[in-house]
């Protein structure tokens, strides 16, 4: 069961240097962000808030599904991989993520294929980080039998 | 310069077991996801999605605010120690972030700190994930003399 709601959710970011610093949140590993190569980063293995954003973004869905998942009998996950990519526009509103898409491979067992298939549409729909977002995401899923 | 737009960004994600998997991206260390203990997640070590988003905004606003300072001849940051914090409620809409709060301790030279705090406010309504979330970011900054 989720704990009660309102949940609070925190993290806490320390400046390093030009453009680096280091993000922490309790128990979790830091992470070193830092901009992106895109926007003259000083170190490509950063991790930018336009990839973290995708990060959360990607990782919602997956876990969006496995929840929606637990309700339906014998559908176990068998595998998922997937890949996100948001598009970063000038427009008259400045820059504007005007795209985020997340493809999906997944595997479940014979004969859940089209069940899975519907459950991550619904993921989409459910997604909390998603919902968050003005742009819509859009969403490629390809289900196959382990 | 930043590169042209638009800009593309990619991450990939791995399941492994359970709510747990892996996020990547080109060169940056791989960061280790899974739900957060306040949804039952089983590692509370784990980058949940809520984490993250919150991480893209934090580091976001910093960003932000460094470039704008290039622009500001002497105003050089010389610390920046920032919090941030999401509360997710249950709504008639579902489960919906309704509020994303930054606070920010800054440190600036002498005679820089109320341009600064502009500048802070500024950051704000350029942060590009900020301007990407559909429930307005409050802000509270401090800035003092280095």
């Amino acid at each position: 069961m989720p704990h009660p709601f309102p949940h609070r959710y925190q993290v806490s970011l320390s400046w390093k240097e030009a453009d680096l610093s280091e993000i922490a949140s309790g128990a979790r590993p830091p992470i070193g962000g830092g901009s992106p190569p895109e926007f003259d980063g000083s170190d490509p293995s950063r991790w930018s808030p336009e990839h973290l954003l995708l990060a959360a973004l990607t990782q919602c869905l997956m876990l969006t599904f496995l929840a929606l998942a637990k309700r339906k009998p014998g559908l176990e996950l068998k595998g998922w991989d997937a890949s996100g990519e948001s598009v970063l526009e000038k427009t008259k509103e400045g820059l504007v993520f005007t795209s985020f898409k997340v493809s999906v491979r997944a595997k479940v067992p014979t004969g859940f294929e089209d069940e899975a298939k519907r459950l991550i549409e619904s993921s989409k729909r459910y997604c909390i980080v998603a919902n968050a977002l003005k742009t819509p995401s859009t969403l490629e899923a390809e289900v196959s039998a382990a």
